[in-house]
């Protein structure tokens, strides 16, 4: 039985957004998987903007729930960290036991982006932590966003590569994608379709 | 048995987090309900930063395991959206079938803040959808965050309590907290204890 993948990420709210989709959902066809993507189920009409939103969240754990496992796009997103929705399904997939992996496409990590979010002004404090100008401490613990993401894969066995995208490219470029394909693909013990079909 | 709650939020990142996560911890435990904090328990030294990364990302997950119903602060962080560490927290919590609330000390909705973001430069596209002056889109379901976070809570028939907090009280104020802590309270058929003690 192939291994059905959850395609998280930010794509979704594309210009292009079923383009991108696609071009992911074709890759990962083409690594032996069968990818699972928002979006990918029709949503009836809803009587609110609300209930609309419920019939989304509803359709994206039924996907999570058929998955076996996830593949996180984590490229921060509006702000210094990655998209939250995509967080939450992370963790959710974390809590269902699934195989997790990620990546993003800022090679910068968690302590330089903040420290960037700070211009720069941030300060050591008498305990030894790294703190932005208002007070907040900024993680420091060499990795790519908040330490329950990179955590939570890591610990599973799954990996979060990260690869430096071309700025006009960030949501886009799918190399770091590419390669958590090819890492799950392994694992499942999958050859890639290159020698395959050799 | 009392109910277990996890207290998730960035209030770990705040100058005095101890004495915050205290005055959370206090207030639930007046609320009638065990709380569980990120912080609660000690970390032995580990090898390396990434190291450490993974023995609290361990540890919260354990914690998480234990309760019964998480509390998330979900006040926006660093950027339009909350902090992304609460948001796997909540992810993990709803995939576990645990009792599921949140709030937010900021009353603009997820909408409002991204237009916010944009400076106002947003347009509707030929679809009808919302979008920043760089195409990417805005979700406009009459959400606090994105659709993942408050569809899980109220799709589980938890709520999410929204509070506007003075400014310099974003991460401070429990109002909302409060709430959440009766809403639990009530749901776990507890009297608050100025009626129990009557």
């Amino acid at each position: 039985m192939r291994l059905k993948v959850y395609l998280a990420g930010p794509e979704v709210f594309l210009p292009d957004a079923r383009a991108q989709q696609d071009r992911k959902i074709a890759l990962t066809r083409a690594a032996g998987l069968v990818p699972l993507a928002p979006g990918d189920l029709a949503i009836p009409p809803q009587p609110s903007k609300r209930a609309l939103g419920h019939a989304i969240s509803a359709i994206d754990e039924k996907l999570m729930d058929e998955a076996d496992a996830i593949i996180a796009n984590l490229t921060p997103y509006h702000g210094v960290s990655a998209d939250t929705g995509t967080c939450f399904e992370l963790g959710y997939m974390c809590a269902r036991g699934k195989l997790v992996y990620g990546y993003t496409n800022v090679a910068a990590d968690m302590r330089s982006r903040s420290v960037a979010h700070y211009g720069g002004d941030v300060h050591v404090d008498t305990a030894g932590r790294l703190r932005g100008a208002d007070g907040l401490m900024i993680e420091d613990v060499d990795m790519a966003d908040n330490l329950m993401m990179q955590g939570g894969i890591e610990r599973r066995g799954g990996k979060l590569v990260v690869h430096q995208a071309a700025p006009d490219a960030l949501y886009t470029d799918t190399t770091a994608f590419e390669i958590c394909l090819a890492l799950l693909a392994e694992r499942a013990g999958l050859r890639p379709r290159s020698l395959a079909a050799g």
